[in-house]
Protein backbone atom coordinates (compact mmCIF):
# COMPACT_ATOMS: atom_id res chain seq x y z
CA UNK A 1 0.00 0.00 0.00
CA UNK A 2 1.26 3.55 -1.04
CA UNK A 3 1.58 6.16 1.65
CA UNK A 4 1.56 9.63 0.17
CA UNK A 5 2.56 12.68 2.41
CA UNK A 6 -0.05 15.72 2.31
CA UNK A 7 0.26 18.29 5.01
CA UNK A 8 -2.72 19.65 3.94
CA UNK A 9 -4.77 16.88 4.24
CA UNK A 10 -8.47 16.68 4.60
CA UNK A 11 -11.63 15.04 3.87
CA UNK A 12 -12.63 14.53 0.53
CA UNK A 13 -10.92 15.81 -2.69
CA UNK A 14 -7.49 17.30 -2.60
CA UNK A 15 -5.07 17.26 -5.72
CA UNK A 16 -1.26 15.81 -5.76
CA UNK A 17 1.67 18.66 -6.94
CA UNK A 18 2.88 18.12 -10.08
CA UNK A 19 5.95 16.12 -8.70
CA UNK A 20 4.04 13.52 -6.69
CA UNK A 21 1.75 13.28 -9.72
CA UNK A 22 4.22 12.67 -11.38
CA UNK A 23 5.53 9.72 -9.46
CA UNK A 24 2.05 8.31 -8.71
CA UNK A 25 1.31 7.35 -12.36
CA UNK A 26 4.45 7.19 -13.94
CA UNK A 27 6.56 5.47 -11.59
CA UNK A 28 3.97 3.60 -9.43
CA UNK A 29 1.74 3.16 -12.06
CA UNK A 30 -1.36 4.27 -10.04
CA UNK A 31 -4.68 4.03 -12.15
CA UNK A 32 -8.09 5.84 -11.23
CA UNK A 33 -10.06 3.90 -8.39
CA UNK A 34 -6.37 2.58 -6.65
CA UNK A 35 -6.54 2.45 -3.21
CA UNK A 36 -3.51 4.32 -1.34
CA UNK A 37 -2.65 5.82 2.56
CA UNK A 38 -1.96 9.52 3.31
CA UNK A 39 -0.45 10.90 6.30
CA UNK A 40 -0.70 14.50 7.01
CA UNK A 41 2.42 14.42 9.26
CA UNK A 42 0.81 15.38 11.89
CA UNK A 43 -1.09 12.48 13.62
CA UNK A 44 -3.61 11.40 10.79
CA UNK A 45 -4.06 8.84 8.10
CA UNK A 46 -6.31 8.53 5.49
CA UNK A 47 -7.91 5.80 3.49
CA UNK A 48 -8.07 7.03 0.03
CA UNK A 49 -9.32 6.76 -3.52
CA UNK A 50 -7.21 7.83 -6.73
CA UNK A 51 -10.11 9.58 -8.42
CA UNK A 52 -8.28 11.36 -11.85
CA UNK A 53 -4.35 9.43 -12.17
CA UNK A 54 -3.45 12.49 -14.09
CA UNK A 55 0.70 12.85 -14.32
CA UNK A 56 0.40 16.29 -13.37
CA UNK A 57 -2.98 16.80 -11.47
CA UNK A 58 -3.60 13.41 -9.95
CA UNK A 59 -6.99 13.57 -7.65
CA UNK A 60 -7.06 12.02 -4.23
CA UNK A 61 -10.49 11.06 -2.51
CA UNK A 62 -9.71 10.97 1.24
CA UNK A 63 -11.76 9.78 4.13
CA UNK A 64 -12.13 10.39 7.32
CA UNK A 65 -8.97 11.12 9.65
CA UNK A 66 -7.44 8.24 11.52
CA UNK A 67 -5.05 8.74 14.05
CA UNK A 68 -2.17 6.80 14.16
CA UNK A 69 -0.41 5.34 16.58
CA UNK A 70 2.36 6.82 16.93
CA UNK A 71 1.51 9.53 20.09
CA UNK A 72 3.65 9.28 23.00
CA UNK A 73 2.94 11.78 26.24
CA UNK A 74 6.33 13.46 26.11
CA UNK A 75 7.75 16.03 23.76
CA UNK A 76 11.62 15.22 22.61
CA UNK A 77 13.74 17.30 21.26
CA UNK A 78 17.48 16.39 20.27
CA UNK A 79 19.58 19.50 19.77
CA UNK A 80 23.53 18.43 17.88
CA UNK A 81 26.46 20.35 16.12
CA UNK A 82 26.35 19.12 12.33
CA UNK A 83 28.88 16.17 11.73
CA UNK A 84 31.61 16.87 9.17
CA UNK A 85 30.18 14.51 7.03
CA UNK A 86 26.47 14.68 6.08
CA UNK A 87 25.69 11.20 5.36
CA UNK A 88 25.95 10.77 9.53
CA UNK A 89 23.58 13.64 9.91
CA UNK A 90 21.11 12.09 7.05
CA UNK A 91 21.47 8.61 8.61
CA UNK A 92 20.83 9.85 12.63
CA UNK A 93 17.75 11.98 10.99
CA UNK A 94 16.61 9.21 9.47
CA UNK A 95 17.45 6.83 12.33
CA UNK A 96 15.51 9.27 14.67
CA UNK A 97 12.46 9.73 12.44
CA UNK A 98 11.89 5.83 12.78
CA UNK A 99 12.54 5.44 16.76
CA UNK A 100 10.57 8.31 17.24
CA UNK A 101 11.44 12.65 18.03
CA UNK A 102 9.20 15.41 17.98
CA UNK A 103 11.90 17.68 17.32
CA UNK A 104 15.42 17.69 15.84
CA UNK A 105 17.73 21.66 15.65
CA UNK A 106 21.34 21.72 14.31
CA UNK A 107 23.53 24.52 15.98
CA UNK A 108 26.90 25.81 15.42
CA UNK A 109 29.50 24.83 18.19
CA UNK A 110 32.84 26.03 18.85
CA UNK A 111 34.27 22.98 17.47
CA UNK A 112 32.18 22.81 14.73
CA UNK A 113 33.78 21.89 11.68
CA UNK A 114 30.77 22.28 9.61
CA UNK A 115 28.20 24.92 9.25
CA UNK A 116 25.75 24.59 7.25
CA UNK A 117 23.07 21.93 6.56
CA UNK A 118 20.71 20.81 3.46
CA UNK A 119 17.63 21.09 5.46
CA UNK A 120 15.87 20.48 2.25
CA UNK A 121 17.53 16.99 1.82
CA UNK A 122 17.14 16.11 5.75
CA UNK A 123 13.65 16.79 4.99
CA UNK A 124 13.45 14.61 2.07
CA UNK A 125 15.04 11.83 4.44
CA UNK A 126 12.63 12.23 7.50
CA UNK A 127 9.72 12.02 4.97
CA UNK A 128 10.37 8.73 3.51
CA UNK A 129 11.60 7.40 7.17
CA UNK A 130 8.01 8.67 8.41
CA UNK A 131 6.28 6.85 5.34
CA UNK A 132 8.22 3.73 5.69
CA UNK A 133 8.46 3.30 9.24
CA UNK A 134 4.38 3.94 8.81
CA UNK A 135 4.46 6.62 10.76
CA UNK A 136 1.24 9.83 11.45
CA UNK A 137 3.61 12.67 12.39
CA UNK A 138 6.66 14.26 10.97
CA UNK A 139 9.34 15.47 13.35
CA UNK A 140 9.89 19.48 13.09
CA UNK A 141 13.34 20.21 11.75
CA UNK A 142 15.07 23.65 12.24
CA UNK A 143 17.84 25.58 10.52
CA UNK A 144 20.97 25.84 11.70
CA UNK A 145 21.80 28.96 14.64
CA UNK A 146 24.48 29.72 16.84
CA UNK A 147 24.94 27.58 20.31
CA UNK A 148 24.23 30.69 22.21
CA UNK A 149 21.09 31.58 20.71
CA UNK A 150 20.26 28.11 20.58
CA UNK A 151 20.10 27.58 24.33
CA UNK A 152 18.95 30.64 25.11
CA UNK A 153 15.25 29.88 23.77
CA UNK A 154 12.89 28.55 26.22
CA UNK A 155 12.36 24.70 26.16
CA UNK A 156 9.29 23.22 28.52
CA UNK A 157 10.40 20.30 30.60
CA UNK A 158 13.81 19.49 31.26
CA UNK A 159 17.31 20.05 29.52
CA UNK A 160 20.50 18.41 29.11
CA UNK A 161 23.77 18.76 27.57
CA UNK A 162 25.98 15.06 27.34
CA UNK A 163 29.13 15.88 27.73
CA UNK A 164 31.82 13.16 28.37
CA UNK A 165 34.05 14.58 31.38
CA UNK A 166 35.30 13.06 34.33
CA UNK A 167 33.33 15.30 36.28
CA UNK A 168 30.28 13.89 34.56
CA UNK A 169 28.89 10.77 35.95
CA UNK A 170 25.38 11.21 36.18
CA UNK A 171 24.02 9.06 33.46
CA UNK A 172 20.40 10.41 32.02
CA UNK A 173 18.37 7.72 32.80
CA UNK A 174 19.23 8.63 36.53
CA UNK A 175 17.94 12.20 36.13
CA UNK A 176 15.24 11.86 33.43
CA UNK A 177 11.76 12.01 34.68
CA UNK A 178 9.37 9.71 32.42
CA UNK A 179 6.71 11.69 31.01
CA UNK A 180 8.54 14.75 30.68
CA UNK A 181 9.29 17.16 27.70
CA UNK A 182 13.07 17.56 27.33
CA UNK A 183 15.65 18.73 25.15
CA UNK A 184 19.30 17.43 24.74
CA UNK A 185 22.54 18.89 23.49
CA UNK A 186 24.90 16.64 21.94
CA UNK A 187 27.76 18.24 20.89
CA UNK A 188 30.32 18.23 17.55
CA UNK A 189 33.44 15.40 16.95
CA UNK A 190 34.94 17.95 19.55
CA UNK A 191 32.75 18.16 21.78
CA UNK A 192 31.86 21.49 23.84
CA UNK A 193 33.73 23.34 25.12
CA UNK A 194 34.15 24.45 29.23
CA UNK A 195 32.28 27.66 28.17
CA UNK A 196 29.54 26.20 26.10
CA UNK A 197 28.94 24.06 29.15
CA UNK A 198 28.91 26.50 31.60
CA UNK A 199 26.56 28.58 29.74
CA UNK A 200 23.99 26.22 29.33
CA UNK A 201 24.28 25.16 33.03
CA UNK A 202 23.33 28.68 33.75
CA UNK A 203 20.50 28.36 31.86
CA UNK A 204 19.21 25.51 33.31
CA UNK A 205 20.90 22.24 31.61
CA UNK A 206 22.16 19.23 33.13
CA UNK A 207 25.01 18.02 32.72
CA UNK A 208 24.96 14.36 31.76
CA UNK A 209 26.86 11.12 30.89
CA UNK A 210 25.57 8.47 28.20
CA UNK A 211 27.29 5.80 29.49
CA UNK A 212 30.76 4.92 29.69
CA UNK A 213 31.17 4.56 25.42
CA UNK A 214 32.51 6.87 23.55
CA UNK A 215 30.35 7.64 21.18
CA UNK A 216 30.41 9.54 17.89
CA UNK A 217 28.06 12.80 17.76
CA UNK A 218 25.35 10.84 15.64
CA UNK A 219 25.31 7.80 17.78
CA UNK A 220 25.43 9.71 20.82
CA UNK A 221 22.14 11.32 19.21
CA UNK A 222 20.87 8.42 18.53
CA UNK A 223 21.38 6.62 21.73
CA UNK A 224 19.65 9.83 23.70
CA UNK A 225 16.23 9.26 21.53
CA UNK A 226 16.06 5.35 22.39
CA UNK A 227 16.83 6.15 25.77
CA UNK A 228 14.09 8.31 26.34
CA UNK A 229 11.64 6.31 24.02
CA UNK A 230 12.80 3.16 26.36
CA UNK A 231 12.80 5.28 29.75
CA UNK A 232 8.62 5.93 28.90
CA UNK A 233 7.99 2.51 28.12
CA UNK A 234 9.33 1.33 31.50
CA UNK A 235 7.14 3.44 33.84
CA UNK B 1 47.14 9.50 20.37
CA UNK B 2 47.20 6.38 17.98
CA UNK B 3 45.83 3.34 18.98
CA UNK B 4 47.07 -0.35 16.78
CA UNK B 5 45.20 -3.35 16.85
CA UNK B 6 47.34 -5.99 17.44
CA UNK B 7 45.41 -9.42 18.58
CA UNK B 8 48.42 -11.61 19.60
CA UNK B 9 49.58 -8.30 22.07
CA UNK B 10 52.08 -9.10 24.77
CA UNK B 11 54.45 -7.14 27.28
CA UNK B 12 57.81 -6.77 25.37
CA UNK B 13 58.84 -6.11 21.96
CA UNK B 14 56.20 -6.74 19.17
CA UNK B 15 56.47 -6.35 15.44
CA UNK B 16 54.16 -4.50 13.33
CA UNK B 17 52.45 -6.24 10.10
CA UNK B 18 53.91 -4.75 6.81
CA UNK B 19 50.55 -2.89 6.46
CA UNK B 20 50.64 -1.75 9.78
CA UNK B 21 54.47 -0.58 9.68
CA UNK B 22 53.49 1.15 6.62
CA UNK B 23 50.82 3.27 7.85
CA UNK B 24 52.87 3.99 11.05
CA UNK B 25 55.78 5.29 9.42
CA UNK B 26 54.74 6.63 5.76
CA UNK B 27 50.95 8.07 7.43
CA UNK B 28 51.19 8.52 10.66
CA UNK B 29 54.95 9.38 10.28
CA UNK B 30 55.69 8.13 13.26
CA UNK B 31 59.57 8.43 14.59
CA UNK B 32 61.53 6.00 17.11
CA UNK B 33 60.85 6.87 20.87
CA UNK B 34 56.98 7.90 19.43
CA UNK B 35 54.36 6.85 21.78
CA UNK B 36 51.44 5.10 20.86
CA UNK B 37 48.64 3.05 22.53
CA UNK B 38 47.47 -0.93 21.66
CA UNK B 39 44.42 -3.01 22.46
CA UNK B 40 44.13 -6.72 21.99
CA UNK B 41 40.64 -6.52 21.21
CA UNK B 42 40.49 -8.41 24.35
CA UNK B 43 40.20 -6.35 26.88
CA UNK B 44 43.40 -4.96 27.60
CA UNK B 45 45.43 -2.03 26.37
CA UNK B 46 49.17 -1.24 26.24
CA UNK B 47 50.94 1.50 26.58
CA UNK B 48 53.78 1.61 23.68
CA UNK B 49 57.22 3.07 22.72
CA UNK B 50 58.43 2.37 18.50
CA UNK B 51 61.43 1.26 19.08
CA UNK B 52 62.40 1.27 15.25
CA UNK B 53 60.18 2.89 12.86
CA UNK B 54 60.83 0.74 9.72
CA UNK B 55 58.44 1.03 6.93
CA UNK B 56 58.34 -3.09 6.79
CA UNK B 57 58.93 -3.69 10.29
CA UNK B 58 57.99 -1.50 12.76
CA UNK B 59 58.84 -2.36 16.17
CA UNK B 60 56.71 -1.67 19.37
CA UNK B 61 57.77 -1.38 22.95
CA UNK B 62 55.05 -2.71 24.95
CA UNK B 63 54.06 -2.15 28.72
CA UNK B 64 51.88 -4.25 31.04
CA UNK B 65 48.46 -4.89 30.47
CA UNK B 66 45.87 -2.46 31.62
CA UNK B 67 42.09 -3.81 31.49
CA UNK B 68 39.82 -1.21 29.60
CA UNK B 69 36.62 -0.59 31.05
CA UNK B 70 34.95 -1.03 28.35
CA UNK B 71 33.54 -4.88 30.60
CA UNK B 72 29.87 -5.57 30.87
CA UNK B 73 28.93 -8.50 33.23
CA UNK B 74 26.61 -10.16 30.43
CA UNK B 75 27.14 -11.40 26.94
CA UNK B 76 25.24 -9.92 24.22
CA UNK B 77 24.77 -11.68 21.32
CA UNK B 78 23.23 -9.90 18.09
CA UNK B 79 22.16 -12.00 14.90
CA UNK B 80 20.68 -10.70 11.60
CA UNK B 81 19.63 -11.23 8.18
CA UNK B 82 21.66 -8.83 6.35
CA UNK B 83 20.00 -6.55 4.23
CA UNK B 84 20.02 -6.04 1.13
CA UNK B 85 21.91 -2.56 0.76
CA UNK B 86 25.30 -3.58 2.68
CA UNK B 87 25.91 0.09 3.74
CA UNK B 88 23.02 -0.55 6.47
CA UNK B 89 25.13 -3.75 7.87
CA UNK B 90 28.36 -2.02 7.81
CA UNK B 91 26.27 0.96 9.60
CA UNK B 92 24.97 -1.51 12.27
CA UNK B 93 28.43 -3.22 12.52
CA UNK B 94 30.39 0.52 13.11
CA UNK B 95 27.06 1.35 15.99
CA UNK B 96 27.03 -1.65 17.62
CA UNK B 97 30.29 -1.79 18.18
CA UNK B 98 30.41 1.56 19.48
CA UNK B 99 27.22 1.26 21.64
CA UNK B 100 28.76 -2.01 23.16
CA UNK B 101 28.20 -5.82 21.80
CA UNK B 102 30.15 -9.36 22.35
CA UNK B 103 28.75 -11.10 19.48
CA UNK B 104 27.28 -10.24 16.10
CA UNK B 105 26.47 -13.05 13.49
CA UNK B 106 24.35 -13.33 10.33
CA UNK B 107 21.55 -15.80 8.78
CA UNK B 108 20.17 -16.65 5.27
CA UNK B 109 15.96 -16.29 5.71
CA UNK B 110 13.55 -17.66 3.65
CA UNK B 111 12.75 -13.52 3.18
CA UNK B 112 16.46 -12.45 2.91
CA UNK B 113 17.01 -10.72 -0.09
CA UNK B 114 21.16 -11.00 0.16
CA UNK B 115 23.03 -14.43 0.52
CA UNK B 116 26.54 -13.05 1.15
CA UNK B 117 28.34 -10.51 3.17
CA UNK B 118 31.68 -9.76 3.17
CA UNK B 119 32.77 -10.24 6.41
CA UNK B 120 36.36 -8.84 6.08
CA UNK B 121 35.21 -5.54 5.40
CA UNK B 122 32.83 -5.49 7.61
CA UNK B 123 35.96 -6.55 10.35
CA UNK B 124 37.72 -3.63 9.57
CA UNK B 125 35.03 -1.47 10.28
CA UNK B 126 34.63 -3.19 13.42
CA UNK B 127 38.14 -2.72 14.26
CA UNK B 128 38.28 0.81 13.58
CA UNK B 129 34.83 1.61 15.68
CA UNK B 130 36.62 -0.18 18.32
CA UNK B 131 39.45 2.10 17.88
CA UNK B 132 37.45 4.91 17.77
CA UNK B 133 35.26 4.45 20.49
CA UNK B 134 38.96 3.40 22.80
CA UNK B 135 37.30 0.36 23.27
CA UNK B 136 39.38 -2.53 24.61
CA UNK B 137 37.32 -5.36 23.26
CA UNK B 138 36.58 -6.61 19.54
CA UNK B 139 33.19 -8.03 18.92
CA UNK B 140 33.26 -11.72 17.52
CA UNK B 141 31.68 -11.51 13.90
CA UNK B 142 30.83 -14.76 12.37
CA UNK B 143 30.07 -15.93 8.80
CA UNK B 144 26.61 -16.26 7.44
CA UNK B 145 24.64 -19.73 8.16
CA UNK B 146 21.32 -20.65 7.30
CA UNK B 147 19.04 -19.34 9.84
CA UNK B 148 18.07 -23.45 10.92
CA UNK B 149 21.91 -23.83 11.68
CA UNK B 150 22.19 -20.63 13.44
CA UNK B 151 19.20 -20.91 15.89
CA UNK B 152 20.02 -24.72 16.63
CA UNK B 153 23.12 -23.85 18.19
CA UNK B 154 23.69 -23.61 21.72
CA UNK B 155 23.37 -20.53 23.78
CA UNK B 156 23.58 -19.23 27.30
CA UNK B 157 21.11 -17.21 29.09
CA UNK B 158 18.23 -15.69 27.85
CA UNK B 159 16.75 -16.12 24.01
CA UNK B 160 14.50 -13.41 21.59
CA UNK B 161 13.02 -13.33 18.22
CA UNK B 162 12.05 -9.81 17.90
CA UNK B 163 8.93 -10.33 15.50
CA UNK B 164 6.25 -7.77 14.20
CA UNK B 165 2.84 -9.19 15.15
CA UNK B 166 -0.38 -8.10 16.18
CA UNK B 167 -0.18 -11.46 18.22
CA UNK B 168 3.31 -10.17 20.03
CA UNK B 169 2.67 -7.29 22.60
CA UNK B 170 5.18 -8.23 24.85
CA UNK B 171 8.30 -6.06 24.86
CA UNK B 172 11.74 -7.07 24.87
CA UNK B 173 11.69 -5.15 28.68
CA UNK B 174 9.64 -7.33 29.94
CA UNK B 175 11.48 -10.46 29.56
CA UNK B 176 14.81 -9.42 29.92
CA UNK B 177 16.44 -10.02 33.06
CA UNK B 178 19.12 -7.17 33.57
CA UNK B 179 22.65 -9.40 33.75
CA UNK B 180 21.57 -12.52 31.87
CA UNK B 181 23.77 -13.58 28.73
CA UNK B 182 21.26 -13.23 25.58
CA UNK B 183 21.26 -13.94 22.22
CA UNK B 184 18.45 -11.72 20.08
CA UNK B 185 17.30 -12.74 16.42
CA UNK B 186 16.14 -9.84 13.80
CA UNK B 187 14.62 -10.48 10.90
CA UNK B 188 15.04 -9.82 7.87
CA UNK B 189 13.31 -6.90 5.57
CA UNK B 190 10.64 -8.59 4.91
CA UNK B 191 10.43 -10.01 8.39
CA UNK B 192 10.74 -13.43 9.63
CA UNK B 193 7.61 -15.78 7.87
CA UNK B 194 5.90 -17.98 10.68
CA UNK B 195 7.48 -21.15 9.99
CA UNK B 196 11.09 -19.88 11.37
CA UNK B 197 9.29 -18.06 14.58
CA UNK B 198 7.70 -21.62 15.39
CA UNK B 199 11.07 -23.42 14.96
CA UNK B 200 13.08 -20.68 17.22
CA UNK B 201 9.82 -20.89 20.07
CA UNK B 202 10.37 -24.65 20.05
CA UNK B 203 14.11 -24.04 20.49
CA UNK B 204 13.38 -21.81 23.75
CA UNK B 205 13.20 -18.28 21.71
CA UNK B 206 11.02 -15.77 23.05
CA UNK B 207 8.86 -13.69 20.69
CA UNK B 208 9.15 -10.07 21.42
CA UNK B 209 8.14 -6.54 20.24
CA UNK B 210 10.96 -3.82 20.45
CA UNK B 211 8.17 -1.03 20.86
CA UNK B 212 5.76 0.52 18.36
CA UNK B 213 7.37 1.71 16.26
CA UNK B 214 8.15 -0.48 12.45
CA UNK B 215 11.90 -0.58 12.61
CA UNK B 216 13.88 -1.57 9.57
CA UNK B 217 15.94 -4.53 10.28
CA UNK B 218 19.74 -2.69 11.42
CA UNK B 219 17.68 -0.34 13.45
CA UNK B 220 15.89 -3.13 15.26
CA UNK B 221 19.18 -4.27 15.19
CA UNK B 222 20.58 -1.50 17.11
CA UNK B 223 17.66 -0.44 19.09
CA UNK B 224 17.70 -4.07 20.90
CA UNK B 225 21.74 -3.28 21.18
CA UNK B 226 20.74 -0.12 23.19
CA UNK B 227 17.96 -1.52 25.13
CA UNK B 228 20.32 -4.56 26.70
CA UNK B 229 22.73 -1.82 27.84
CA UNK B 230 20.67 0.68 29.02
CA UNK B 231 18.46 -2.01 31.07
CA UNK B 232 21.57 -3.28 32.47
CA UNK B 233 22.51 -0.05 33.46
CA UNK B 234 19.57 0.53 35.20
CA UNK B 235 20.21 -1.95 38.24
Amino acid sequence: MHIFYLPEAAEGAVMLSEEESKHAVRVLRLVAGDQVHVTDGKGNFYKAVLGDAHPKRTVLMLGKPLPGNDRWPFYLHLALAPTKNLDRMEWFVEKATEIGVDEISFFHSAHSERRSINLERISKICVSAMKQSLKSRLPKLNEIVDYEQFIAKSFAGQRFIAWIDDGVQTEIQQLYQPGADCVILIGPEGDFNKTEVEAARKLGFEAVSLGQARLRTETAALVSVQTIQLLNRLK
